[in-house]
């Protein structure tokens, strides 16, 4: 019933081979694109995606695993990667995975049966096991925010060490030195990228470790508030705390305001991404803010660039610098 | 070199139409498909996702179209719907619009040639001109937030007259008579339902609509701030302060931080969503929340509900509630 590519080559005169040119991304004269884009709106012709997809081996889909859709983090990036791939006819298939290694599986699994032409993954499991099938099958893969042991493939990173680092000395050089850390879960790589740089940061100014002074959250806005009201408890003498991620930087101060915690008099407080957050927050947050924007467009462009057939290259490492970002809570 | 269906019956000794079923969702006895499942792990069997769609003219992918993913109105309902729809085998793409006419366009035609299964959509325009194709071509399709002229189909609200009425006479109650509101753009229903709301509220209470009163942003966090500052400036009589939706709450309080206003003392506040915004603030907020978890749950029912052979059916309208959350800000 619909138009088919014959009757486009039939309507323009033009061959069949460059009519799928036009179709497939190729090189097409700018007289016979035209002249194809006239036909397809005479023949109000529709591209059949699917069949498109079983004749070329290429979907357009690219799969998307990550923690939480609802971490503001995530949703930054990915909306910036969906928005880039958009625009060169990629769709985005987004799986969340909260946060479970089970069900990280099972998102894979999902993408690798739709046959997706590649992944981007933030990872929640440790092992990068279950992405090798991907590489096996020539579908590039772009990790967000960690290194993998044993993949080979583009990882996009952020340097949590030095973002904590320099968040953690600005407390130090305005003469704290009980600075308590809300610290993300174990067996995280940022997770334990952010405690090396809280550790570093008092080392470098010749300040001991006190382990006491590090309460482990699970990233989220309640394990913060958790986190921060057994610090509370058991060092009442702290007098400033760094929180290393965003929702348990608002889950710090739900618990901060229900105790009546004045900042900064009582406390000095730096919290982590999100600068209309910290904005809204009275008195104006410092923050140490990650460049989501950028890391979205880093990852898509990688994308392009290796399905555009560049996917036997060793994968890349990107490092990118968070942003101090001065409030009034110091 | 994959193995086929056939190989599965072989390997079962089971008919292929029995396969099929299996494949399908059909009824599949429990005992046959314990032995297809032990065949397919055997086998290393691989759906071909792409083949079945063609065959069976179904993608199991859902295109779904948002103003903006970032908004986390946005992103905890489509959380909410991916997570269903993924337990039922199939795939949403998101395609986030910025809240632009055009690319909302762009996004329709973008899934209309991907053939998704049916179409959730959060609507920026206010024609649903482009839905009726899907709708012709009997795919389901639910849309949230909205009615929309001429289109049936599924619609899934939330009662904002009802919403903002309920907070903005908490207001008058605590005997607040110069109450501004911050609404939202033109031409939006969300925003014209509010309005409506608050001088239902004032007129109920025999109070007289002051228009000089009412601001609009465009329910970003940087427009929010935008309309409390001319509302500040024109109206600093003002002694309470009603803001429509969440990203302009944000906004309001960063404009009010910056000049100092001080909460509840000189200026009574209601805010609208994220309870976890409105605890982190101090003093806490009070504000009207939407149930963005019961508004993921029914989209995504109705959806599998229409792509069970329920897509003939007239559309039904789902109303749901705000709840009013208590904080100190009056």
């Amino acid at each position: 019933m619909s138009a088919t590519m014959k009757d486009l080559a039939k309507e323009t005169g033009l061959g069949l081979a460059t009519i799928s040119s036009y179709f497939n991304g190729g090189n097409v004269r700018e007289k016979n694109r035209e002249k194809i884009e006239a036909a397809i709106k005479k023949l109000d012709f529709e591209i059949n995606e699917v069949a498109r997809g079983l004749k070329t081996n290429h979907t357009k889909l690219i799969g998307v695993v990550i923690p939480e859709l609802e971490m503001i983090y995530c949703a930054q990036i990915i909306t910036e990667v969906e928005d880039i791939l958009r625009n060169y006819g990629y769709a985005t298939i987004v799986c969340d995975c909260r946060s479970d290694v089970k069900r990280e599986e099972e998102a894979l699994d999902f993408h690798f049966h739709r046959r997706v032409d590649g992944l981007i993954i933030m990872p929640t499991s440790r092992s990068g096991e279950g992405l090798k099938r991907f590489i096996d099958h020539n579908k590039p893969v772009v990790v967000i925010d960690r290194k993998l042991p044993d993949v080979d493939c583009d990882c996009v990173l952020v340097d949590n060490e030095k973002a904590v680092k320099d968040g953690v000395s600005r407390l130090i050089k305005a003469k704290h030195q009980k600075i308590g850390l809300i610290a993300g879960p174990k067996d995280v790589y940022t997770s334990d990228e952010r405690i090396k740089g809280y550790r570093r940061a008092l080392e470098e100014h010749g300040l001991e470790v006190d382990e006491t002074l590090i309460s482990r959250g699970d990233y989220t806005i309640g394990g913060g508030a958790k986190a921060v009201a057994s610090l509370l408890d058991s060092r009442p003498d702290m007098s400033a705390l760094f929180v290393s991620n965003y929702e348990m930087t608002v889950g710090a101060m739900i618990e901060l305001n229900e105790r009546g915690v004045r900042i900064p008099e009582e406390l000095a407080f730096i919290g982590y991404d999100n600068k209309e957050f910290a904005y809204a927050s009275n008195p104006r947050l410092s923050i140490v803010a990650q460049p989501t924007k950028v890391i979205g467009k880093i990852v898509a462009q990688q994308m392009l660039e290796r399905l555009g057939g560049d996917s036997k290259k060793p994968g890349g490492i990107w490092k990118l610098e968070a942003e101090y970002i001065e409030g009034k809570s110091i």
